[in-house]
C-alpha cells in the first residue's frame, strides 16, 4: 500500500482571497491539498523555506527568489486600476511629503515598495521610510503617511474621510503612472517540487483555475456569505472583490515585468531574465 | 462597524471524518467557521480547555466533562455493528489473554475503555493494561494485544491476516454484547458558549446536519476523491464510510447511555443524570 502526500499549499487569510477559498471549497479541491492558512508574510517565508510546495507569494518576494520558484499562470491578486486595499493614508498631499516620514506597514512587501517608487520617482519627494506595525492611527502618530494593505487598508479607506485623512489607492496610482495592470501577489510552486511532481502541480494548478472561474461566477454569493463575519456589508464586499483581478495573463505579465524592471533598477530585486518569469506549463 | 467572531470549531483529521469535512466544504459551511483540524485527543483537550467552542469529542471525555458541555443531536461517529477502525489486534484468542498484557493506544479514549470493559467483563480475563504509542508492530513487541483506532486500526485490519494476527472489531463486539449501537465520538458545544450564542450554535449545528445528509448522498464520490491520497482504494473507503454511523438519534442515545452506565460502574466517569445527556435544541 503506497502512501501519497498531499501537496502543501498556502492560502492568504485576507478578505481578498476569500473568493479563491470559496472556489477551492465548492469545487471539492480542498480535499486534495494540505492547506495552511496564514498571513501573506508567513506564507512568503514558508514557501521560500520549502515548508510549503505551492503558495501565493508577494511579487517582490517572488522576484527575490525567482531561481527557486515557477509561477502558476492564470492566477494572481492584482488590479487594473483601483485595488481598494493597498493604500497610502496621508494628512497632506503626497507631493508635500518632502522631508517628511512615511511608515511602511510590516505586513506588506510589494505594496510598500510600490509606495516608495511612487513617492520618490513620480512625486520626487525625499522622505524617510520607517517600518511599523500595520495600525493606521499609531503609524500616523509618528509619521506623515502610512502604507497599509489588506483588510486594514480596506477599512482605512472607508474611515479616512471622517478623520480628515486622504487615501491614495496604489493600484490606481500605478495604473495611472505605468499604464499597465499591477500584480501584487502571484502563485508559485517550488521548482524542485514541480520537477519531481508535475502531475500533482498540474492538478493543483487546474484546481486554482477552476476556483477562480467558479468564484467569479458566484461573487455576490461569496460576498453575502462573507459579510456575516466581517465589518463590511455584502455590497461593499462585492465591490471590493470585483475591483480585484485574480487573473495572470499577457496584460498582467506586462505589468509584472514593468514593476520588476523598476524594482531591479532600485536594487531591490535581481533583474528578471529577458524571457522571464518562468511559467509552469503542466 | 461591528466585528463578529466565527465560532471556533474542531475537525478530526482521521479518514472517518472525511465525509463530514466533504459536507462542510461542498455546502459552503467552511466559510462560517474558524476550523481547527487536529487529532481526536488534541480536540478533546481544546474543547475542554475552552480553546474551541464546538468540536467532536470522545464519548468518554464528554461524559467526564458533561457539566460544561451540551451535545449536538443528529451527528456522531458510531456504528451499529462493525466499525472497522476501533480494533483489538491480538495473537491469541481474547479469552486466552488472562495473565497477559494489553497495550492501549494513546490516541484513543473511548475505544480503549471499551476494550477494557469487554476483556474484563465479557471475557473475564485478568490482564495488565499499559499505555503505548499507537503503532501495532511496536505494541506487540511488548504486549499480547494492541488496541488502536482510526487510520492505524483500519490499516491493521487489512494487514493483520498476512501477519498471522487476529482482529476484534470493537464496534461489532459491543453490538454483540450490549445489543445496542456504539457511539465513539459526539459533537459538543461548550455550555457557556451555547447560552451566549444560541443563534451561532444553531447555524453550526444545522451546517453539520446538512453536511451529514450531503455526504451520505455522495459517499462514493468522497471515497473516490479520498482514495487519491490514502493507502486504500475507493471501494475499500466506500465500505468503510458505510460502516460508520454519523447519526445520533434515539437508538444511538440508548447505546450511549448503556456505555455511560458501564463506564460509571467502573468509576471511569461520573454517572449521567437520569434525563441525560443534555441535548442542544436550537
Amino acid at each position: 500500500m503506497s502512501e501519497l502526500r498531499r501537496p502543501r499549499v498556502g492560502h492568504i487569510e485576507f478578505l481578498n482571497c476569500v473568493p479563491i477559498y470559496w472556489g477551492l471549497m465548492r469545487s471539492g479541491a480542498l480535499l486534495d491539498v494540505d492547506l495552511t492558512r496564514a498571513s501573506p508574510v508567513a506564507l512568503n517565508d514558508a514557501l521560500v523555506a520549502g515548508e510549503l510546495d505551492i503558495a501565493p507569494i508577494s511579487l517582490v518576494e517572488y522576484l527575490r527568489h525567482a531561481e527557486d520558484l515557477v509561477l502558476l499562470p492564470g492566477v494572481a491578486v492584482g488590479s487594473d486600476g483601483p485595488v481598494l486595499s493597498v493604500n497610502i493614508v496621508h494628512e497632506r498631499p503626497l507631493s508635500a511629503l518632502d522631508g517628511g516620514r512615511v511608515a511602511l506597514g510590516s505586513s506588506s512587501r510589494t505594496g510598500v515598495l510600490l509606495a516608495q517608487m511612487l513617492l520618490t520617482e513620480k512625486y520626487g519627494v525625499d522622505c524617510e521610510f520607517v517600518q511599523a506595525e500595520p495600525d493606521v492611527p499609531r503609524m500616523l502618530e509618528k509619521a506623515d503617511a502610512a502604507v497599509v494593505i489588506g483588510d486594514v487598508a480596506l477599512r482605512a479607506m472607508y474611515e479616512a474621510p471622517q478623520r480628515g485623512l486622504s487615501v491614495t489607492d496604489l493600484g490606481a496610482a500605478w495604473r495611472d503612472w505605468a499604464g499597465v495592470p499591477m500584480v501584487f501577489a502571484v502563485w508559485a510552486v517550488r521548482r524542485e517540487f514541480a520537477q519531481k511532481n508535475p502531475g500533482q502541480v498540474k492538478a493543483v494548478h487546474d484546481a486554482f483555475l477552476r476556483s477562480v472561474r467558479l468564484c467569479l461566477a458566484e461573487l455576490d454569493v461569496v460576498a453575502e456569505a462573507t459579510s456575516r463575519w466581517e465589518p463590511f456589508d455584502a455590497s461593499t464586499l462585492a465591490g471590493y472583490f470585483r475591483s480585484l483581478d485574480f487573473s495572470l495573463g499577457e496584460r498582467q505579465l506586462t505589468g509584472l515585468r514593468a514593476f520588476a524592471e523598476k524594482a531591479a533598477a532600485r536594487g531591490e530585486v535581481p533583474p528578471l531574465p529577458t524571457e522571464g518569469p518562468d511559467l509552469f506549463c503542466g
